[in-house]
């Protein structure tokens, strides 16, 4: 057993599979669910993942030895400010927030000394979300990014660690301005850009829309499922990561209207040499074994 | 059997493909093969989907009751002035093209009269390319889109809609240019911002680069495999279908500027209802059952 008591406050996807995880390797004595509404806390007291819940935040995480932070990104502020007197000295607090500077900028303030944070961010997921989207296999294979700060205890960050290794995590330690920089790229970009996709496309006239979905297979299908995701969480991501999204989204625009420029020049070596470039990186992918998304149970077959 | 003889001109994946299922359901007395170089005529052989093959696209031609073009867009108006002459009458010329405006134009003038050309899209695909990454079950459940001019010979198109049927494909019937403005926002869209995307990525600076491969599984990874089909195909298709692709890509590149905006100005209720329009499409998508990804065999379990 890691944990004598554990507290999520949300329970969305990534916590209600983390809990799962839990019940499943016996890592937690007793765990305290907080969630906005009492329908979620009552899905997930009958997924058998919560001991006890609570509407008020506060309350869950009283004796609590971890407490892991698992609603959208936006209301860690009104969280932390919440539940930070109520913490028992020595406590971890940990998150699993696709963003890491704005975690520690809205958290930190509101720990007593002795409490310990710990911010770090699974990178798995599915487009499902909600407590009954869980399952325990999600972060199999996958990286865990933490994020500590300086001077953290080191205990501490290696009890959140092992937390993530026995979830089947491989763990990664990374600056937070660094870990926003590179999630911009491999996250917040594309799901930007495939939000952005689908909602042209429902913008169109109706009887074009109804065949986009018809003949969704030639490509349109990947981007829908990539903006299925949850739109608080993604509203929350990029008002959280703006400076580093606008970056990466500035440099996109710039290459997008390059190729836009070859194609109404029918400069056909530019495009050829663009989409002979990609080839390496997505080499690079498979290399890294990380081109096979984890599947829910049911439908692994 | 529904043919003699059909010749194959070029043999990727969409034929490689559709050879197999002439083969597994034995649709043709003689398959005979043409392709640009001797290694994919090797290829064609050794995997036992041609009985003869040819350099000379004249000569596997001759004879042919049906000539399937599968070669990239751009070589079509080539292989027509060079086939013209050698197809027999009443041959049926057929293609698998992503683009159909343009393939009209390029091969009907080099047709005689008595030859029926039946342009048609099997819309299906992986990102793999070659004749190696062809397999008979890609087709099933899918839609074809055949788009043969006013007065095209009835039963030409019949027997070109029941070769795809028993490929397992559903067929829809439809005017070219209408094909064109809808597979501009389902497929052609949606692989150029996938190539972008990675193309962005690749000219990140390296130590940012190994990270954005090794995360990729935030989303990045779907886009590094839409951007990973063949560059050749690619080129062509946007190179023939400009016009479609730059409209739906200014209609696209203004959705993303409002984003943008919208992130810049912390305006989360604009994102939210973004984020929430495009969930009717995916539940379109998942109603009209085209929300999974045929695999390969080897890859199926």
């Amino acid at each position: 057993m890691l944990f004598e008591r554990v507290a999520f406050i949300g329970i969305g996807l990534i916590g209600s599979s983390l809990a799962h995880v839990m019940r499943r390797d016996k890592l937690a004595g007793h765990i305290a669910v907080s969630a906005r509404t009492q329908k979620t806390l009552d899905t997930a007291l009958k997924l058998g993942i919560a001991d006890s819940v609570s509407l008020d935040a506060a309350e869950a995480v009283r004796d609590a030895d971890l407490v892991m932070l698992c609603a959208p990104l936006g209301a860690n502020a009104a969280i932390a400010r919440a539940i930070g007197p109520s913490l028992k000295p020595g406590a971890i607090v940990s998150d699993v927030g696709s963003v890491k500077k704005s975690i520690i900028r809205d958290v930190a303030p509101h720990l007593a000394d002795g409490v310990h944070l710990v911010p770090g961010h699974p990178v798995a997921g599915t487009e499902h979300s909600g407590p009954e989207a869980g399952f325990p296999e999600l972060f199999d294979g996958r990286w865990c990014i933490l994020t500590p700060a300086e001077g953290t205890d080191g205990a501490a960050v290696e009890t959140v660690a092992d937390l993530w290794r026995r979830a089947g995590m491989m763990i990664e330690m990374m600056d937070a301005d660094h870990h926003d920089q590179v999630l911009a790229v491999t996250s917040h970009l594309p799901h930007l850009i495939a939000y952005t996709i689908v909602d042209t496309a429902s913008d169109l006239e109706d009887h074009l829309k109804k065949e986009v979905v018809k003949f969704s297979a030639g490509g349109f299908r990947d981007f829908t499922r990539i903006a299925a995701s949850d739109p608080v969480m993604w509203r929350d991501v990029f008002l959280s990561n703006k400076e580093a999204v606008l970056d990466i989204l500035g440099r996109f625009t710039e290459d997008l209207t390059a190729l836009q420029r070859a194609i109404r020049r029918n400069n056909g070596d530019h495009l050829y040499e663009a989409f002979t470039r990609t080839q390496e990186i997505r080499r690079g992918v498979i290399d890294a074994k990380q081109d096979d998304a984890p599947a829910p149970p049911e439908e692994k077959n």
